[in-house]
């Protein structure tokens, strides 16, 4: 079959490999009808990631039909249409039992689950995929929904509705600020309303992204690039700070943005991905009373999610910008790597 | 009176001041029948607090009996028996109808409230004290309590439980770590029963708080001096880690230990008073979904925890180490300042 | 002044009576620019509240403009805007601190605080009212909020929001039914977005009701005069019943068919007021896992919503089917009490 | 081998039967080392759960060690000491997902799973017992715990923590009352203290189980038959009723009682099994602020109340009263179907 392989840092190509094959009897292998690009891949690409090795065929996301499953899968069958989530999960270990299948202790190999496709197994940039635990990792895709919605569920609706909103607590009547208006970001801004945001403020530096960031559930655009922009967040809550804010880029500097903005009592969630510390300013938080959260998507959401879509609730489909046949995967990435200029938010990769 | 007076960096004394007056309908003036000295206190008198001026009273925990009440005082009458709250809350604003007093906006002169006594107005370390809003700020003592188990509820044991163990979201079953077995710190460990800490784990250099810890809650209790102490908390956990860590020192290096013994999924607590900034390994923990919290104290669990000391369920007396008359008020302070060779815990200062 | 007094089991009339007066400190007097009429005045004049006495005045929602206050008020001041929650709250008592001053222990007179507006003390349906506590029984109306629109925040839009809803532990992509397509069952409707409903289903016997339940909230309508209603609302659940099943009417049976449609591990919620005992099918039910609530409004939510409302996130205007005059307060009784002809909901009563 | 066979209304008998074999993957066969007998098998017994068929092996309590495991079971093996929960989950359907497998929809047969052990398949009062879905359905005994403790994990003390403490939202410094002092209302009293409860009332007709309350966690206890029981316990929250009423006898008296106990904002946890439908006095409670909660254990909270069991939290030792060998099986239920001569409260039967 054909898949996007990583060939260490910076290089890739669309190539020729075997298909993959059950391994264990927990296991499916699906066919993969729609994927896309995540900006961790463009992390992975740069060697920012060192566990990905060469050889490796990226993509965390899927769509896909089910083309063979393990004697001991019981809730997917061949035919199948599943969403396939970015956390593979055993569903027995505690992690697993307590809400936390991104840190699944299940050995697949010797390395664990939770993130592993594309990452330390093999990915769904693909035409064929294997998925280890297939009865908790793979979702049933309900008449009605089409794949290009379906497969924002595979990682980042879930991960701005976990990591952001829910991680930082968000509650009816709350004003919500999300630094970073990326694919992240605004599925964080898209999903704020299933707490009841009264008010949620996008804050990025390109009004592109703000405009669009007001289309899918931000009340309130402010440019970042402002020399007053923390003034004029203030502004929108009578001078307390936010109740909620969200952190959705991964520099120290976005992160110490989120901590000056809260008010008192307030949550500070981290979304972002970061590769070096922060300082935490404890001189002058510790009195505040706030919290600080932080970590992987679960997919624990994917199915509640994936009700909401079927009852059109959510504007997942305004998240795609581009669309490719499978062959045309390095022009999918080119596209995605040059989103300044292309304007690319999700593009959606289709067999 | 007689009262405790700061009269700039290292210096206090006890002298003769002019008796405190009503000044709003909603206070009352008490007779301080017992107080204490807090850590914080001993940071005032270093000047590391710069909006305690010359001349204030200081002390913010204390029992006595009302002699006093202005016109719109509703539920204390002369002659009762009171534990003063810490923190001074009208009860009206949106910080004390949300839960968080500390951050009580109602204005006192031009300050507003939360921890003001001894702060920015007069203190407990007298023979009289002033306190406003009487009706949110005092607590009737039932018959039975004693005011040397009541005094550790004016700060302490609200800070340790609800900063500590409730902000650390503490479950049945859970093991949860201690850094630093101070007052506060072993307040946390007292009180970490209250959510069914399976395992209670003292962690400080010395020996003589670690069994004392034993005494009031811990299960266990490790030496941070030991080169090992990581390894001896881990191997409590069967190496996953703690679902709880809790700083109790207010150190860069205390923060930082705990954000190295929590396990994925769970909660570090700052409890400590932070003079600097600590450095936050986002690299490390963005990926690890835990939460960290942080703030002062409301004492919204005063009432709470004032019940379960009426029915002894709360180790609160061994708290108290040393007792002092009120007239030897400078004897208690050098007492609890050199408390490394005094063993002083809590002193009691009685009327 | 002129105000609606009650006069005994079916009698009502427009009177002449004295103004209120301040009678505590505490108190302010509230010239009403707006009220309404509840389904609870109808049942005082059916003789149903035995607690109310000939002569009061009813009414216990409001929107006025204060004219006088008490001494110890120090939240409004003459002039002010304010809503008038039904409940008067003391904030002071054990139920106030915690989140329940529909049980407010205050006395106001003998007979303690909650609901006494138009029940023990005079109400809203006049030209003047006094409020016990105004600091924390009015709500500040901020500009752009019509009185037409606040005055919804007085009563039913807390009421369903906060005991259907909020006792009802709404979650993202839950599906809802709502028994009863009243005033407070729409409320329920147009709240269950707030925690994310993904399927809101009315269910009533009026087709008018039905429809107008959609433009404000329902996804689906269900005529419980159809022999298959409950099969209707399975069907929406793929047979497994909803999560949470609501109950506005106040009957026996629409109680028991709620326990008819929630699914294991769901919640009932009763927002309805009943004369009359109904029967719990322990039987069929303890091995269900669901829990029941009810109970009466603490508007604790009010000043949230109020936000929502200002933020043009609740649909309260849509409510308002008909107006009046104040001098035409029978009238608007007329037109309120023959709703089944004249499509009455609110009625919006002026100065 | 050797079991308790129900050969239909009244009548039992320990007869050579099968040794149970491996059907799926998933299952394990289990050596039963301690088995013990549970009300329910006594009202299997009086014919009143006509789902258990004749032939059928009784028991859903045990600790034992494993024979042998299916293909698909990863997380035990043969010779490992395991408790078997009484509720049998597929760890994959959306009850086990959602935290309620007790409700598990993965079909055993024609049956789905949920309590099906001495029901639906056969159970534990045998030599040898398969347990389906072994991987969530077994937990490994660690060192140091006794059979004897470990049998008390099965079911009655995870179905007093969870219906009856967690469902019933026991938080610190309440007061709880527990109607009805056999071994399931006992076990509520004994992890009360999880939450922090500051009085535990056991309310009971018989003396002696009262004073065993006392010893495993109750701080009260109120005879039932006083006509004044109610008075005494009201007496013991000052009049204002008890935070947590909890049912544990499952008859329409009991049930009512507790509804009579709760104060306004409480709780009431049915734990009770029960036969017949009660009265619910909504015309009385419907304005009292309360949740009634209700339903069959799920067991969630096993392996953490086995970390407490452990650590020597929780009197499990205490509940075993009487002790047999495998082969006196009959003579073991004649002990504990005579309780109100035996006092037998736990019969430990074991290999």
């Amino acid at each position: 079959m054909k898949a996007l392989v990583y060939h260490g840092p910076g290089k890739k190509s669309w190539d020729d490999v075997p298909d993959p094959k059950l391994l264990d009897p927990t296991d499916a292998v699906i066919q993969v009808d729609t994927t896309t690009i995540c900006g961790t891949d463009l992390h992975i690409l740069k060697g920012d990631v060192p566990a990905v090795t060469e050889g490796r065929i990226l993509g965390h996301e899927g769509v896909g039909t089910v083309l063979e499953v393990g004697s001991a899968v019981r809730t997917v069958k061949v035919g199948d249409r599943v969403i396939i989530s970015c956390v593979s999960s055993c569903a027995v270990c505690i992690y697993c039992r307590t809400g936390n299948p991104s840190h699944c202790l299940a050995p697949e190999g010797a390395v664990g689950l939770g993130w592993i496709l594309g990452h330390l197994i093999d990915g769904t940039q693909a035409e064929k995929v294997r998925i280890p635990f297939a009865d908790t990792s793979l979702y049933l895709l309900p008449e009605g929904v089409s794949d290009e919605a379906a497969v924002l569920l595979s990682d980042i609706f879930p991960t701005g509705f976990e990591i952001g909103v829910q991680y930082g607590r968000v509650k009816p009547g709350d004003t919500v600020a999300v630094v970073g208006a990326g694919p992240v970001g605004l599925s964080v801004m898209a999903t704020a309303a299933l707490y009841g945001a009264a008010q949620v403020i996008a804050i990025d530096l390109d009004e592109g992204r703000l405009a669009f960031a007001k289309e899918i559930g931000a009340t309130h655009g402010v440019n970042s690039g402002d020399a007053d922009w923390r003034e004029q967040v203030l502004a929108l809550t009578d001078g307390y700070g936010v109740d909620v804010a969200i952190e959705a880029v991964g520099l120290p500097a976005t992160f110490e943005m989120c901590t000056r903005l809260v008010r008192p009592g307030g949550n500070v969630a981290n979304v972002g991905v970061h590769g070096t510390a922060a300082l935490l300013d404890l001189q002058r938080l510790w009195i505040q009373n706030i919290s600080i959260s932080m970590g992987l998507v679960n997919t624990t959401s994917l199915g509640m999610l994936l009700k909401l879509v079927a009852n059109h609730k959510l504007p997942v489909e305004k998240f795609a910008t581009h669309r490719f046949a499978m062959a045309d995967m390095m022009h999918a990435y080119a596209t995605f790597q040059d989103a300044a200029h292309t304007g690319a938010l999700k593009v959606i990769i289709s067999r």
